[in-house]
């Protein structure tokens, strides 16, 4: 069976760490992938690169045409733009699919019915990063919505949820406001839900809609929304089924796809053996689906699960229901066992 | 004692009745308020008139420096702008109070510690109303931020903080991504709290800000927030405290003041003596404290919680726990009694 490339990003802060634990367990598992490392983020910013990119990166990532990507950060202040949104318009990624969903009662949450597909539409909106200062006083920056992008991310989120054996697709906007921008995403949801009678479908408001998957979760299944609601609302999902902590995603493109967890760099905890390298490991489980090797990600998946049924967890999720407290190395060599 | 004229909105849906509950609780308490009837919303727009006001109601308003509105409709449409953004933007209402509690165990909810008051800019951000079609395929909206806006929303949550009691501002935005705009109001923050050294502060990013919201409710005070991502939050944090059908608001100007409930018309609901009269009661009695009126509205208060703790529910919290189901109507009788 071939060993297929893939650039592997280290990320920073916790990084490393849980990049070291997925690969060991990806190794473990037989996974047949060929990690190729590139270099993004404080390090390189370090050498000069304002970027926050070698010039190499690009050729090495379009070779590959996958990418693990462990958190990385972006330094604050107005010079640098942010390395994951260059890396979602660079590379194309319209679609950001976010699973959410509960591990009770081996992780404690309020909604242990919850299981939600956040499909967040990745590449416009207010992250086209169009912003500008008008006066010293006033300043803007503009919501870009194109009929192209709504049709791609709506039908993805129907061909997603039909090929997952979902039954429902909810869009969330604020079309009663924003008429022409959000009124184009929820016309064009209407539309081409025509073409999906066999799943049911809904539109909501995203103020109540968001307060609702708070509420209940359970009453959610595929959500498509575009790109500013999606990163709050997979959040929302992923911490009230348990912790952002465990949420993996895929930034899907016509030719490339990349993998993430959704939670950030953590530098207060970074270097301490404490973070969780479940996202990150979700995160991979997706990307062996994207390459067709289903049986190592299910392997991995069930071991992940085991771990967790058998109450062993990092300090996030660790508490009375605990078996064992253990660090991200050991964490990783329980899934591996 | 005085009695202050104040301009009432009887409303479209599920209006009516709940301004007419209101006002009865109102009555028989002893508010010191006349009512002033305006219209605005459905009965206008289908007398032809395209804003849904009639040219003589802003004078109305004016003259009477305070607005009781129930939940109007704005027809869906690219032709009709929102009646509630009119009203805030035409009267200068800038900031939009929105307290959220849990009344556990008197009303069911998994937060019962929650008491969090979410303070929303309310002129500004996307619901400045720009939006423009680029080409047949792009559309556009434009989000506008000014620090004077910022200056004058935050000063308002340092100083509402610190008149009632509030040990703590949280301030919500995105400014890692626009740098510009919500970085303008994220500087704002931190240069305007220098000056409130007796209050806690934090900033966090409003994606993991709302879903702690939504998980740790009592973790939050006040919080300060931009105009969309106020409405978002707003709605979690009512919903999560028992049901956005409790809770009131009030939106402040200069010279101008406007109470209403924070949820909708709920047409499909309309005319059946079941909706809760609570949201827009709480919304009276913001009223009557900034009228000054404070015996009366603490009277109110405290009849409303006693109707709540006897069991006495409308059917959207009946439940269980419920000693009696009641109409609108009877709600009202129970508050008054
Ligand atoms: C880090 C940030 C740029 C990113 C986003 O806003 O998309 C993150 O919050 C996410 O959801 O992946
Ligand atoms: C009805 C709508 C215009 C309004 C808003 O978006 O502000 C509502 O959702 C609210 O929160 O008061």
């Amino acid at each position: 069976p071939t060993v297929i490339p893939v650039a592997v990003a280290h990320g920073d802060g916790i990084g490393p760490e849980i990049m070291t634990a997925t690969l060991r367990v990806l190794e473990a598992a037989g996974a047949r992938i060929h990690p190729v490392p590139i270099r993004v983020g404080e390090s390189v910013y370090r050498e000069g690169h304002t970027s926050g990119f070698t010039p190499d990166t690009w050729g090495t990532l379009r070779g590959a045409g996958v990418l693990l990507k462990a958190p990385i950060t972006t330094p604050q202040g107005g010079g640098y733009k942010s390395l994951n949104v260059t890396l979602r318009k660079t590379l194309g990624l319209y679609a950001n699919v976010r699973p959410c969903r509960s591990y009770a009662p081996f992780v404690p949450t309020l909604h242990p019915q919850a299981d939600v597909v956040i499909i967040r539409e990745n590449e416009e909106d207010l992250y086209a990063g169009i912003e500008h200062r008008q006066t010293r006083e006033v300043v803007q920056c503009l919501k870009l919505v194109t009929r192209q992008g709504c049709e791609r991310i709506v039908r993805y989120a129907f061909e997603y949820a039909r090929a997952h054996g979902r039954k429902k697709v909810t869009a969330l906007s604020k079309n009663n406001i924003m008429k022409l921008t959000d009124g184009l995403f929820h016309d064009v949801f209407r539309d081409i839900g025509a073409q999906y009678p066999d799943l049911e479908q809904e539109h909501q408001i995203i103020d109540i809609g968001t307060a609702r998957l708070a509420t209940h979760p359970e009453r959610y299944d595929v959500i498509v929304t575009l790109n500013l609601y999606g990163d709050i609302i997979s959040d929302v999902a992923a911490e009230i089924t348990g912790s952002v902590g465990l949420a993996g995603s895929a930034n899907i493109g016509p030719t490339f796809a990349m993998f993430e967890a959704i939670h950030g760099s953590a530098p207060d905890i970074a270097g301490q053996n404490v973070a969780n390298p479940g996202g990150l490991l979700q995160a991979a489980v997706m990307m062996l689906g994207h390459l067709g090797q289903h049986e190592v990600a299910e392997c991995i998946q069930n071991a992940w699960l085991r771990t967790l049924e058998d109450g062993v967890h990092t300090p996030d999720i660790a508490g009375e229901h605990t078996a064992q407290s253990v660090g991200t190395r050991e964490f990783a060599d329980a899934v591996i066992a």
